[in-house]
């Protein structure tokens, strides 16, 4: 038997625990597979004294990242820390300047230093994996980097963090307000205590920024990607969706245009049957559009100790067995300086909410502002004041706005944000106007 | 630039010429993604006067495809000629004896003579890579094989064949009879003109045992699956299903069991609300059960010429770039024989439906003969006489057999074959029972 591959780990939270007992328990199956065995010789985190449910005595016990890092006693360092910054950042770095393959878990990291850390592993000739990087035990990266290499993909969208998709699915399913749920979610653990960074789109641009770079070859950069979360989307909007056929679900949408690459994270209306609609609560999936033939869809579990360990697994299996890849796909240095596709320029249909108020030529003004804007409608639903779609009288009718809903066909985000302007400017309506983007699919 | 790999390539049919035009298309990525070119430069069919659709006039013309294999020129032997027997296996063999990689999108040999072929491939350190023999364009061999290496699996289970997804499909949505929906599928080339290997299941048992064998780590048998076809299903299953909430899909499941690997192609209900019951059409889909995580699911498309030579590329990539593993997953010798789970031994649920005459004590006497057997039911669908679930008035009542339909609770195969063969006897019933099992989803 060949001398096992050594492995040192960096943070024992949850990912790192499940990994520990992981690789225990895979240990004779690893062995088979990879022709060595993969051990786990030493650790590092904050706290020695914390139970983290796994018997920790026999590897070596380190409080500074950077030392494990450069410790001649590992073949690999497992990256668990989290955050773009250091320690984070100076450990891997000193891991892969010390001829160490490196495996992460850590998208902000590689959101940020992507290419110039991919560069360093090339450089060393040491792998850097991160399938743990993005929807957890989906192996997204690989069938990007490797499974998929014979493809050339016009789009790559996906519904990449669970926590806003637990919302959603609760808010539709219930009809219940976006607080409701994401209180609920806080107290099942599914999102954090500051839930910015999940339910604003953030985790999801990251993720979307490094599958971007994996499709199209571009070098990785999260400030090209739009963000917007759900935190306005109201019960109202969902229950519209589903009168028309659609569902909202937070994606990230990476796609070639004409203008260069478009990367962006917002609500979206998808078609009920698409298979990415289908996909509930704290589920992800992935989609892939590649001309010519049908797309391709991965869903599984996005998070989650063992899910997202056994990625961590995987790719420290691939080093194991002497597999290595550009991380990337292609050498960082071929990465293109993709063609950041603006906004404004995005094209696509539009779901349009308004609260108009009941007053004579309402309706005619806000057609008009549309139709300056060359923006044609494909549905328009307005239900008579005081029927509610879904049973009950409107308590504060007659006297409450009505609300019209709008869908477009396809057109400009430019065109839509002036018309509303517009729209807004007449007081005609009340409140701020609702737009939520239709993905085809 | 590194010198370029040149391929050879046997067989131009449908999924032959695709790949002529996308390895073309592809060039300059694929140059970049492997860091060489990868080039075609010599193919092989029986007819060279044939128009198909394709520039070869820059390729060397072989009409013996070992010949080809054996060739000096090439570094890679693409085998799309298909058959279990001569001349894929002697030109696959031919090809690995001389050093060469082998590309295969031959579930038939690989079901076969797969170990035996791995174990030359291992012996000559060469690539044997068959992403295409599976599912078409869905990487799930790259998945088994590494991007879920981390894993180890308790069943996997899909939608192998998508002329059956088809007709399954249409009978489903519009209540058609198998044999109609059938002949549309011919019309459509989505059929063979002799369809017995697909509705019959034997398609799925070859894919099937490829795929147990890469998630298991057991030598690969086509002779362990348990297979049976669709050609029994009535619209009236369909119909059934639908009203207790399912959907009958053929699966080809394998199954880590008390008693060994459970391999089996066969209808089954599964749960509408799971990923696979929602597959439509011709579309493919895999699932991983894996203890401890949520499902994995993989859907796309399973067959086409461009899917399936996207795949090719993608295995063409893999040797480019150097990267190499055991075609099974670990070395052949160490795959298992696997031991073979007895579909006698069959554990589940199980519907039912008789055509029960209408005499006194006809349930009566089924009900004993069930429980005498130790099953116990979970439904019983019986509706009244004359009335049909979905409209109309029965033409042939009062005195036409009532259908009657029985879920049961978890029991075995043995079991219920006994118990039908008994109630059978009984001259109670008309015509024979169907059996569909229940998938757990």
């Amino acid at each position: 038997m060949v001398a096992p591959l050594k492995v040192g780990v960096a943070g024992l939270g949850t990912v790192g625990a499940a990994l520990v007992a992981l690789v225990a328990r895979q240990r004779a199956e690893l062995a088979a597979r990879c022709g060595r065995p993969i051990e786990i010789v030493a650790v590092c985190a904050r706290s020695k004294a914390k139970n983290r449910g796994v018997d920790l005595k026999k590897f070596s016990w380190f409080s500074d990242p950077v030392k494990l890092a450069r410790d001649p006693g590992i073949d690999v360092f497992v990256e668990l820390i989290g955050g773009a910054g250091d320690p984070a950042k100076s450990a891997v770095e000193a891991a892969l300047a010390a001829g160490k393959s490196v495996v992460t878990a850590n998208k902000a990291l590689l959101a940020r230093h992507g290419t110039s850390l991919a560069a360093r592993a090339e450089k060393h000739r040491v792998a850097l994996n991160f399938e743990a990087s993005v929807c957890g035990a989906i192996p997204i990266v690989k069938t990007l980097r490797q499974g998929l290499a014979g493809n050339s993909f016009s789009r790559i969208y996906g519904i990449l963090n669970g926590t806003c998709n637990y919302i959603l699915t609760r808010m539709e399913q219930e009809q219940l307000a976006f607080a409701a749920c994401l209180k609920d979610a806080q107290r099942l653990g599914y999102a954090e205590a500051n839930p910015a960074f999940d339910i604003e789109g953030h985790d999801t641009a990251q993720k979307l920024a490094i599958l971007a770079s994996l499709a199209f070859g571009t070098r990785v950069d999260q400030s090209a990607v739009y963000v917007e979360g759900i935190s306005s989307i109201a019960p109202a909007d969902l229950t519209a969706a589903d009168e028309l056929g659609y569902r909202v679900k937070l994606l990230g949408v990476a796609e070639k245009t004409a203008t260069g690459i478009e990367q962006r994270v917002h609500p979206t209306m998808v078609r009920k049957d698409s298979a990415i609609a289908r996909v509930m609560g704290v589920t992800n999936a992935v989609t892939l559009d590649t001309p010519g033939i049908d797309p391709i869809t991965l869903v599984g579990p996005g998070a989650g100790g063992m899910a997202t360990a056994s990625a961590v697994v995987s790719d420290l299996a691939d080093i194991a067995r002497g597999l290595r890849s550009p991380p990337f796909g292609r050498p960082a240095a071929a990465l293109a300086a993709g063609k950041k596709a603006p906004m404004q320029r995005h094209a696509g249909g539009y779901y349009i909410r308004l609260n108009a108020l009941d007053r004579p030529g309402t309706f005619a003004s806000i057609a008009r502002h549309l139709a300056k804007e060359k923006i044609s409608l494909e549905s328009i639903v307005q239900h008579r004041r005081g029927e509610r779609p879904h049973g009950g009288d409107d308590p504060k009718s007659p006297a409450a706005p009505a609300p019209v809903i709008l869908i477009t066909y396809a057109t400009t985000e430019d065109g839509v944000r002036r018309a509303l302007k517009a729209i807004q400017k007449t007081g005609l309506i009340a409140g701020k106007p609702q737009l939520i983007r239709i993905e085809k699919n």
